[in-house]
């Protein structure tokens, strides 16, 4: 690398590359160029990186010749036809989409849990989905604590993650609830997926369908909490299961999440060991009101963990309401965590 | 009870007052005179009651004596102080407060599962907590079929639960971040709980705090989710744990239940007895994307439940997405529903 990497930003101008920018801009990973790749249609617009303005440039094969690290934000698609691209012209792609995510020869990263799955990359690392990644920071270590044996998790998932459109609708709703509007009337084009046939207002709402619906009835992002977690962990015999939410709120997905340790382990035990946890803030305290919110996990790398208690019916049953801002953990700073790490481990280079 | 009863609404201006009439306006249940009670504050207004005004009095003792039927809803203190006046003057009382739910002498009903317990009266009959009436509903046939063994339940509740000035709170607070005010500077007076030292915003966010915190880390709430359901049930070997969260909804709670039955039990048989359950509507069809939604459950009296999916890891256990209005079958016509079978089984004389 000599100097720095080159590293590219692939999807620059979405709701998860603007973050990505962010990300990149505070990381000590040594860079000495950086390249913002979007779609024809955004090529030409500057955008700024640690003050200086930088042209994006159209996504095409040959903008990787020099690229040493490609993070890809631009959709399962686009991931699917240029990460290989890439990876042939010599860079390390950490990709933020599903495409690879379960792909046997494709580690699946979060950097405070399973790094030591970086030394067999070949050539492309996956993100986890937003909502598989808090859950793992807050899991792992209770896992290292007393083993686990179960998770249930229900979920309270932002806006955001459905991207810059989704959150301009759900705020448009908003206004004409507040101007007296029928639900009937409301503007809904993109949630709760865009892709999909039907669709529901979201402001004042709850919905229980994040992504598409898949095998036995549970969404795509259901499966990817319960298929994720098992690879991450390196475990198939957790038994996890999932319901997955979007709720009004534009950043920070919210989760509650029921564990079952496979050891004895006390409430004090499972504090202790979370508040010395790698990117995890224990707000915890029902005396004082302090729990964790998504409206303050905005801006924040860390995963906030409360409302930590006993489940009084069953030995070794936990509850914990864990939070992190979805762009960040859940997406851009763990993707610049995977690229500092593989430095780190001297892995850039394949 | 000759031409019908004479029937008072305590609490008749606030937000579960006004749906107590509303329901009372629906019910077969024979009514010839109808009382509106309420604070000095809000004595002398004019509601209507199909079509005609009834004026507000202010609440006092005596205003029981020619009262058949008390329905209760201004608050716990209020329901501790009155309702055995209004006793005592020989009316039955039907409390949608706290206040008596867990004492021994008082039934707790949810017409759909325990109506037998209102042959015990002693001239109060308590209303469930809305989070606990809807889950009832839906659990009931599940019960009935195969048996319960645990219950693990997230709450996404409305703010329509914490009276109409915190609906107005959670708009002023949506119209403010829309006009781009940060989270600090965002009117917080009320929320999550008026009485409590500190309030949050809820608009865009999830608090996961509902009524004050108590024994455990618990919060009351969900210790009335807890409680409340082993009394109803009659069962104290449920294993129940909860944890309630608000969301900025207005009305309509949703309730992620995973449930674990004792028998063997197949997802078709489950959706097949809550198909045929009592004020159940199954709204379940992922392939047209049909789950149940808070927004369309307003002014509704049923309970729906969407999203039936079995765990794919542990046998037995399932999920269920349950949605009701919070005000109707989750207070007032649960209770108006109390007085239908006080009535048909001959119950309202002590």
């Amino acid at each position: 690398m000599s100097d720095g990497y080159s590293v590219a930003v692939v999807g620059a101008t979405g709701a998860v590359g603007t973050k990505l920018i962010e990300m990149l801009e505070q990381t000590n990973l040594p860079i000495k160029k950086i390249k913002l790749l979007a779609s024809k249609r955004s090529a030409g617009r500057k955008l700024l990186f640690k003050g200086a303005g930088i042209f994006v440039e159209e996504l095409v094969s040959e903008a990787f010749d020099d690229v040493d690290i490609a993070l890809f934000s631009a959709g399962g698609s686009i991931s699917e036809k240029y990460a290989p691209e890439a990876v042939k012209r010599g860079a390390v792609v950490i990709d933020n989409t599903s495409q690879f995510r379960m792909d046997k020869d494709t580690p699946l990263v979060v950097p405070e849990v399973n790094k030591e799955a970086l030394k067999n990359h070949q050539g492309i690392i996956a993100n986890p989905n937003c909502s598989t990644i808090q859950m793992m920071v807050a899991l792992e270590p209770i896992k290292q604590l007393a083993g686990i044996d179960r998770v249930i998790v229900s979920t309270y998932q932002a806006v955001s993650g459905a991207g810059a459109r989704a959150i301009e609708e759900v705020k448009q709703q908003a206004r004409e609830i507040l101007d007296g509007e029928l639900p009937e009337n409301l503007t809904t084009e993109i949630l709760p997926v865009a892709s999909d046939k039907k669709h529901y207002p979201l402001a004042f709402n709850a919905l229980a369908q994040i992504d598409v619906f898949s095998d036995e009835d549970y969404t795509k992002e259901e499966w990817k909490m319960v298929n994720e977690t098992k690879k991450i962990m390196e475990d198939n015999q957790i038994k996890i299961t999932a319901t997955c939410v979007r709720v009004p709120v534009i950043s920070g997905h919210s989760e509650s999440i029921y564990v079952e340790t496979k050891e004895k382990s006390t409430v004090a035990d499972i504090r202790a060991v979370l508040e010395k946890a790698p990117g995890v803030v224990v707000e915890d305290d029902p005396s004082q009101q302090i729990y964790p919110q998504a409206i303050n996990s905005v801006g924040e790398k860390d995963t906030f963990v409360g409302r930590i208690r006993r489940d009084l019916d069953v030995d070794n049953g936990y509850h914990l309401w864990v939070v992190s801002d979805n762009l960040l953990k859940g997406a851009a700073w763990n993707s610049v965590q995977i690229a500092e790490s593989l430095h780190e481990m001297d892995l850039v280079r394949v």
